[in-house]
């Protein structure tokens, strides 16, 4: 029997700005990249998104991002590795005290917004984020794309990777996702998406947009809890690959 | 031979912004104070002053705030005991990473502003500040006024609380500080100063504004490190004790 | 033919995070309180706000606010009335600048959240917030409670108080807001908030929650324009203003 | 006889954070480029700072940032060019009121950091600086570099391009500074400042760091604040241009 982790941001609501549909999302997931206070998320959501996570059996990452609200940590900002590197230890030690008080493991740190795309260009930038992660604490995983180059950092410092493929987008023959704004870049059509999740998991293979069929790994799908339309096209995903005999469960369960 | 500690708030500079003499005054002290973003300090001034802290052989203590830079934590807000429990789990946690980073263990606790003062009057901050420390390691000290009512709430949650005094203020009969504004609230004179901080260490004892001698128990002086004026006061403190036979070590040293 | 203001508060989104449905409730109402940047809006959405009620005919006043955007501007704080001015002068200018780019003239000021509150309590305050208008333009309207004390402070120096009455809310017998967690205290029969407005715009007296029916000045009736339902509720009391004569229309074209 | 004006970036502080020597450098210069609290500066500074440059005949400029206090505006960061017309009508917007507060008449937009740099590099950042000024007020001048390329956009939108030299740095043959890191940057010799300055406003020319005498347009020399002998320098520069019959004064006394 397979095992296969779903991640969801949440915890991104800030003071009375509400985002997301945690308490929906939270029931069909495996896997919370919390938001840390610095692009979304605040102290009093942190803690109630861990309990939320805690409730439903749900493993709770970090997930931190550049220091800008205003911009939802969307913007690239001209920042030094250093910098990103005290960023993401401040960010992930109060996720993590939040765990604590919960009594909760932090299971993984998943990067935010233009970070993980920073991330595969910079090396520098990559090995900021994984030293961040391994001075804390070498069992928590690093979440992030699919075929990352990351990868050699991260085990060069006892990191975990584990990889993610977003359910919705179709990917270029790079293994990259095709950009948003070239056509057919979000995949709609939910037996098709079901059947792409299937094909991941069961196969390990990805049909790309020209429609070549490459190895691609993942442990983790990718979803979203923002609309009722995203969590409809996750509960699809999830019976499509309970009925295939595939467990959903967090990262922490299968592997080490 | 008489032990003691001298504590100072630190790491309160901001991105471009500096703010006190903190590699001077780091080498004077045996225990620091760091501002955990709130009200001063930042991810790089942070790990910078811990480093700083653990060159110098001092005590690291997180001096969480209330969330007001422009007002730097001195402005009564009217939050709920709750918001602030995350407040400090969210900045002690913050702290506590960037110790873990520099293997360094987190000592204790001082309440930033106002909020020792809240704390004093409002028995529902007092428990909140303490549930947050105590649920985050029962090891740290929670480090505020002498006399303090909040020694019941602490000692119920299994917390040591750590009694400091001011040194450089007079106090009233009630053991509570002279307020600023009243004639002869801050000592100026150094010669008297030396002789209040030893009278304190070795009689346990203070002589109040109006001239009674009264008990005062106290295990840490709170020093000022933000002018040459101050660094020299501490200097001749620091002075007085060690010709005194005081030895002037970090909290954690004597303290269980 | 009785002429009437509608205001609701709007612009109050910021960055990625939406809040309350505006490009709705600027249709039905004639004047708009804009969020300027301390509480809730940012200077994007601030021009969006201020263009949406241009072309929607509406008057556009500044809602400015306590630097407090995760508390929302809802949590009073210990500020003196220099910084209160400081701030008013600030984000009024700010919410001008955008008015000035659209060729729009700023009508009125509201504040947000506790203020208008604390002014009321406060001398001092509600002179802060008078003096910032009035130094910037006293034809700015001041729009506040309905027998708000703040009148002769205002009027001396120049301003026009504009009063506002809560459509949805119950008033005691001191003309005062019946508090939130009391029995009643917020009126959802949609028959008698149609009543209730009537009353006041026909025959200027309110009904208190104990039977009272009193003499109450009003010249614009404060919505809400956060849910499917409060729209609803503005819908019905508008056309029950409509069948009944009463022009609804901003402040500036019938206060001199 | 000449006249020059002397500019200086000012009223950074921010909070308890003090920047900079204002309440010197004030007397030794013509115009302030007063911070408008995004990238430093608070309302209460401005204020202040307004009221300094009144008292000392001093022209005000609002010395608008990127929405970055940590970084001061250091950072580049990827803003889209409504983005920054934003920042910018709000930010002057915001500094104007307290002019008017003051009675001072705004004379000038100085963009801070990294942001005049960008502007040279992207049309479309130049534009949008521009529409923000000119849409408030035509009047207002933007002071910018030298030989800037912005100055056709400005002019096509009816606004007032001001060029201003960096006294104490170096330029290439293109008329650009020399980088900082570079040797020779920065010009630390008085007697050379001296003579530097005085080229300038009376020949129009510079030498370049490779030794060619090439044509440089100024109305406005920079200088700092924030040090000692930055003010020293200051006074050398003063002396220099008033013993060689040079005018130091406002650009608004001597542009239209």
């Amino acid at each position: 029997m397979e095992q296969l982790d779903i991640n969801c941001d949440m915890g991104e609501s800030f003071g009375r700005y509400k985002l997301g549909m945690d308490e929906e999302v939270i029931r069909l997931i495996s896997s919370a990249n919390v938001g840390c206070g610095f692009h979304g998320g605040d102290p009093h959501v942190m803690r109630k998104t861990v309990a939320l996570a805690k409730e439903n059996g749900v493993g709770v990452g970090a997930h931190p991002g550049l220091p800008d609200l205003l911009g939802f940590g969307r913007r690239k900002m001209d920042i030094t590795p250093q910098e990103l590197e005290d960023f993401f230890v401040y960010q992930i030690g109060a996720l993590r005290a939040f765990c604590d008080a919960a009594g909760v493991k932090l299971q993984h740190v998943k990067a935010h917004g233009v970070l993980s795309g920073m991330a595969e260009k910079d090396e520098k930038i990559a090995e900021a984020i994984c030293r961040a992660i391994s001075t804390l604490d070498k069992d928590i995983k690093w979440l992030t794309y699919s075929g990352t180059k990351t990868r050699p950092i991260a085990e060069s410092m006892g990191l975990r990777v584990v990889e993610e493929c977003y359910a919705d987008r179709a990917y270029n023959a790079d293994l990259l996702l095709v950009a948003r704004k070239q056509a057919g870049a979000v995949i709609k059509d939910v037996a098709e998406l079901q059947r792409r999740v299937l094909q991941l998991v069961k196969k390990g293979t990805i049909t790309t947009i020209d429609g070549q069929v490459l190895d691609m790994s993942c442990q983790s799908i990718c979803v979203h809890g923002d609309t009722p339309g995203a969590l409809d096209m996750v509960r699809k995903i999830r019976s499509a690959l309970e009925e295939n005999n595939v467990e959903i469960t967090p990262l922490r369960s299968f592997l080490g």
